[in-house]
Formats: structure tokens, sequence, C-alpha cells
């Protein structure tokens, strides 16, 4: 088995979770093994490692959990993109549309500097609705988007439509 | 100054937040300098080297930004404390109070082995409520408790009497 076969081993499909139809990916087997957490986020690195990374931002809530070690192993800072009335602080906010009704990601309007060079990191891409509003947040104050990493990819809703100009890697594919 | 003294000039105080009163200690400057970030989770990691850890558990959602990296730097998995409503399989569940109402945490039930040794890991303690949720959570799976670690503490709020059987470590005190 390669080290992704190992990940994927790790994962559990979860029948008709949050919705009837939808087979969840639940990542929380993997986490919980240590080498397989440090597997993953090795592999989430190495696209981009000596691409001068400066911000790894995470996407609530999960991202959080792949792309603060993920900003260690690249010599980032982390910022997180938060659900809408988290961050304390002036922020941006983009709309992205879900299943049922809107959903909103918020940024610190200071949370980069421009010109810095960004990757966005979660947990999973689906239909690429929340990595493509966090990528116009990161737009919008004025950095630069060196790529998205994501641990499981659903190929079959094609997300990477969603990111168009962005190098996309996944750790996991189905 | 202290490394403590230099993370801690990179906390923001934000008045009124998120209600009239609240002091937030806004942690996003950290987070976004790669070095302070490091010895964040250096700091955190460091009381509980050599002490056979085997799960960090990181409480919903700024303890997974600290508690995922904190895991890799013990050699230990993650699990996540999550609100209530977010895990995909069978979960117990605890209630503590806040300034107005309650909130639930969950885990899932099978998150640890029993005997495991588990680190409870949050940006903050205030009252200490939250952790003392997880902590009951961890005792229910049947893990045992090594220790809980905090980048900030609110000592004016007493929070350690909430976990009285617990050893407890933070960074930077108020």
């Amino acid at each position: 088995m390669t080290p992704a076969e190992r990940l994927r081993a790790r994962i559990r499909e979860v029948p008709d979770f949050p919705r009837p139809g939808i087979l969840f990916k639940d990542i929380t087997p993997l986490l919980q093994d240590a080498a397989a957490l440090q597997t993953a986020v090795d592999l989430l690195a190495e696209p981009f490692e000596g691409r001068a990374v400066d911000t790894v931002v995470g996407i609530e809530s999960r991202g959080f959990i792949l792309g603060a070690p993920l900003a260690l192993a690249l010599g980032a800072g982390f910022q997180p993109a938060r659900k809408a009335g988290k961050l304390p602080r002036e922020t941006l906010r983009e709309s992205f549309e879900l299943e049922y009704g809107n959903e909103q990601l918020e940024m610190h309007r200071d949370a980069l500097e421009p010109g810095q060079r960004v990757l966005l990191c979660d947990d999973l891409i689906a239909t690429g609705g929340t990595a493509a509003a966090t990528s116009r947040l990161v737009q919008r104050i004025g950095a630069e988007i060196v790529g998205a990493g994501f641990l499981v990819e659903l190929e079959f809703l094609d997300g990477r439509r969603a990111l168009p100009e962005i190098e996309v890697h996944s750790v996991i594919r189905y």
C-alpha cells in the first residue's frame, strides 16, 4: 500500500450524514492514529515545499486541524477563515451556496499582508464552493494564492472547476 | 523578553466582543507569525514531553488550531471535542453553562481507547466550563487525563477550580 492508501483505509464512510443520501467521509479515525496524522501532514506539505508559502489559510473547522500543522511543516503562519460572527475585528465576508441556502465565511481585513503567498487548506473538497469563497477573501485582502491542499477530494463533484486559476493538490481521491 | 512575553505581545485585546464588557483575546496576530506559532506549540508541548501522551483532544474550534500541531509535537494522535451535531457516528455529550444558556460538546464514543493517555488542549481557559465538560467526556470514554494545556489563562476567572484533579499548564496568563 502507498502512504495515501494507508490513509484512505483510516477514513470511515458514514451513510446519510449530515443528510439522507450523503456518504460522509469521517477522518477522525485517521486523526486518532499518530503516524497517519503525521503522514497526512507530510503529504499535504510535499507539493508546496520550497514554494515560499507565507501563510496557510485553514477553513473552519476541520481545515484548522490539518492547516495549522501544515503551516508549521512549511515554516508559515496560519490564519483561519471563519464562519460569520466569530472574528472580533473588521472582517471581509464572502457567501457561497450550499445544498440548502447560503453560508458565509469571514477573514480579518488585516489577516494577510498584500503580496503574501497563501496556501488554502481544508480537509475535503466537494463542489469547491467553500474553497472558492476563501480564495475570494484572500484575493480581496490583496494576497497571492500559491495553491490549495485538501486531504480528500470527491472527484465526481468536480470541485476543481470552482478553482480554475488555482493549483490544487489532494491526497486521497474518491 | 521571555518567549512567553513575545507571544503575549502578539495577542490583541478587543473590547466588547462577543458581548459588552468582555475584553476578547484575539490570537490571530500570533498565529499569523510563523515563529510565534512554532514557539506557542513548543511551549505548550514542553511540560508534557516524555509523558507518553497518546492523544491530544482539542476543543472546537480554536483548540483545533493549537491541539493538532501539539499532537504532532508529542508524537500523539488528535481527536476533536465538537459542538453538538457535527460528528457523524455515535457520540457522548456533555453540557456546560455559558453566561447565557447552555452549550454542548460531543465526542465519538470510540474516539479513544480505554486507558489511553489524553492531553486536553484549548486556546484559552476562562471559567474552565468547556475544559471540564471535555474532561468528563474523556473519562466517560474510559481514557486517562494526563493534563490540560492552554495558550492563554485568565487567572482572575479561576478556571483551574473547575479542573481540580487535572494538571493544568498555560503559556500566557492575565
